[in-house]
């Protein structure tokens, strides 16, 4: 047998090693932000799929424009028009495999390494891996129930400065934020960008939860509060469709896509997937199924809140969000739920712990309850057994 | 109106500034490496995504596995066992949007600024672009009929040790190389495995082009022929299903992989896309669209060639492939096809002409002809069409 060769002196430092991860699901899933498979809507999209490809099938021969199918693009515009006040050209618009891709390529066209990147103290998972890969300073802004404070983000902010750092933006999820369940009021929105504006920060407002509001009204986005192109946005159909079409979008000044979009490896977006959402919203039955979705949310926001009411009671503290998948749980301090993590999924129950969305490693004794997943009847049973575990092992009086 | 913000003081270093390209086409298309659009398999893939849909479709509620669709993964490594003598586990694989991405992993991976990367001194313009976006030194090693030179291979390795270059990896198309149409003989690739292997160098094989032999036999893989695990490996169904629906992989030893994906943005490869191609393999569709895919890809190089000897003559060389899908031109010294490139578009024939491809950007009197996308009669047409404009432009005597 010859010797294998060793590849250890070739990789490129912070290149890290490890396996890439599959899937795994605890019997009361409340661990990753997934929809309700039962809600997928399967037949719709074959059906799209085939309309797709009677009136664009050839085009599948070609490579796909960079910025994605133009029609895709179209739609997406007219819908932010209509939905959410936003107005862009699709020249703005570069379709990406979900909003993850559209936080990398961003972050690959503005960081470089040791640059600072803003974020509310506790961060969405694939971002936080982004901003890391491309070795970024990710410094978490204090929240409270309705997300960032902002005097806690202006004196960050100088005191940043005042060391020599270099600050390339705030990265925000300012509605139905993950993993806080947090919405931003507008008030606070103006005074965010005022601040950011006196100290010439962009704002990356990463918005996948708009559409998932099943209670209250909406608020303006940074994008259309904003009127100096200081706004980034990305979005994405991974919660009104399903994740497995990896399709997102970003949206920017010219000069921002321009920059971004080559750091998209692989080609324009998948054409398969986006013929047919393209297709799929053509007909209608967008609108349709988000209502449909948001019904069974509020129905599992629900049903979350009043078991967490019935077995926490007042030995914790939680978060009512009024749209989106997500509820924090924050347990007293020293409640290590961190440790517990692997322990409670064995015993059946699949949550992320804090630390993991924190930049600094904080949080041990909260954790992230996802609620779009399992059935009401699921998630009623599995907060209660949540408490078991956590009253088994000491951590709930 | 408020003034525009700045992004200037904030972009990344050596992040360039240009829009996303969109596709265009002349009337005789020799550009861009599209199969023919009326070959793509469009029943076969609707009714394909009908079935995925039917049994796994559930499954897109969840993120794909960073891998991507296990049993796609498993499908790839049955096929790579049985046509191509390519022994791997599925965990030695990840799904990509096409090689391309697969490509641009490897190079974060083992990449760091001005690390050299050898390769043909014509080179595929997805790779060079994903080697310059991470500030990799090309260099170009001599090719003649049959590719790669092993001679100038040794002693450009030599010459750059000599300099202090730190080499990552020699990257080559074996097979019907793009852009030359070239494939390695055997006893070729055992000297560069030879060569390589003197300096500890590994060797990055693109095999996009395999399935597309429609003449002579199949060579061993670099990969077959090493035994150290010296070799990475990727390829793509870009070409025998369609470049629309983005799907590739990556294959190499367990290290290689470990730090290569999670360069691979925007999670695990769109699983709309990977179910479906999985259910068209596994009904036995593919072999049947291969063959017919290569009989006409046959037919359509018979007739450029034949064009090329009418029509060029004496005043001019090319390349005779026996598979794949590109003839490489050569026009006499001075002969500036670089320079004539969008005027002959203009004109009606679209071609890339040599200084695309070249690290160094030399070849300006050589160009790279597809013949996959035109019709039989239109590759005729087009060839004698670009001889008149060439012989308008006082390139041709």
């Amino acid at each position: 047998m010859p010797d294998k060769f060793s590849y250890d002196e070739l990789f490129a430092a912070g290149s890290p090693s490890t396996p890439p991860g599959t899937a795994r699901h605890a019997k009361y899933d409340f661990a990753v932000a997934y929809p309700d498979p039962d809600l997928v809507p399967l037949d719709g999209l074959v059906e799209a799929a085939k309309r797709a490809m009677a009136n664009d099938g050839r085009d599948l021969a070609y490579y796909p424009d960079a910025a994605g199918y133009p029609e895709l693009r179209r739609l997406v515009a007219e819908d932010l028009a209509n939905e959410r006040n936003i107005h862009v050209d699709t020249n703005q618009m570069v379709l990406t495999a979900g909003s993850g891709e559209a936080i990398a390529m961003v972050t690959q066209a503005l960081i470089e390494p040791g640059d600072t990147i803003l974020a509310e103290e506790f961060v969405y998972l694939g971002s936080l891996r982004s901003f890391r890969r491309y070795n970024a300073n990710v410094v978490g802004i204090k929240c409270d129930e309705d997300g960032l404070v902002p005097e806690d983000l202006d004196s960050t902010i100088r005191r940043l400065k005042a060391e020599g750092r270099r600050i390339k933006f705030l990265y925000t999820i300012p509605t139905f934020q993950n993993p806080l369940g947090s919405t931003l009021p507008l008030e606070r929105r103006k005074k965010i960008l005022e601040i950011t504006g006196q100290h010439d920060i962009p704002v990356f407002e990463d918005d996948a939860y708009f559409d998932l509001r099943f209670e209250g009204e909406p608020v303006e986005s940074f994008y259309t509060l904003d009127d100096t192109e200081r706004v980034i946005y990305c979005s994405s159909f991974s919660k009104i469709t399903a994740p497995g079409m990896r399709m997102g979008y970003l949206v920017g000044p010219t000069e921002v896509i321009n920059h971004a979009w080559s750091f998209k490896m692989g080609g324009g977006v998948n054409q398969f997937a986006a013929s047919t959402i393209a297709e799929y919203v053509k007909n209608g039955d967008m609108g349709d199924h988000i209502r449909q979705q948001n019904d069974s949310l509020r129905a599992k926001r629900d049903a979350m809140l009043a078991s967490l009411g019935e077995n926490f009671g007042n030995s914790a503290t939680w978060t009512r969000p009024e749209g989106g998948l997500y509820v924090w749980l924050t347990l007293p301090e020293g409640a290590d739920v961190a440790a517990l993590e692997e322990q409670a999924f064995q015993e059946g129950v699949g949550y992320y712990n804090g630390t993991m969305f924190s930049p600094d490693g904080q949080g041990n004794n909260s954790l992230r309850l996802c609620f779009g997943h399992p059935s009401v009847e699921m998630v009623t049973e599995g907060i209660a057994e949540l408490a078991r575990i956590f009253e088994r092992h000491g951590l709930l009086k």
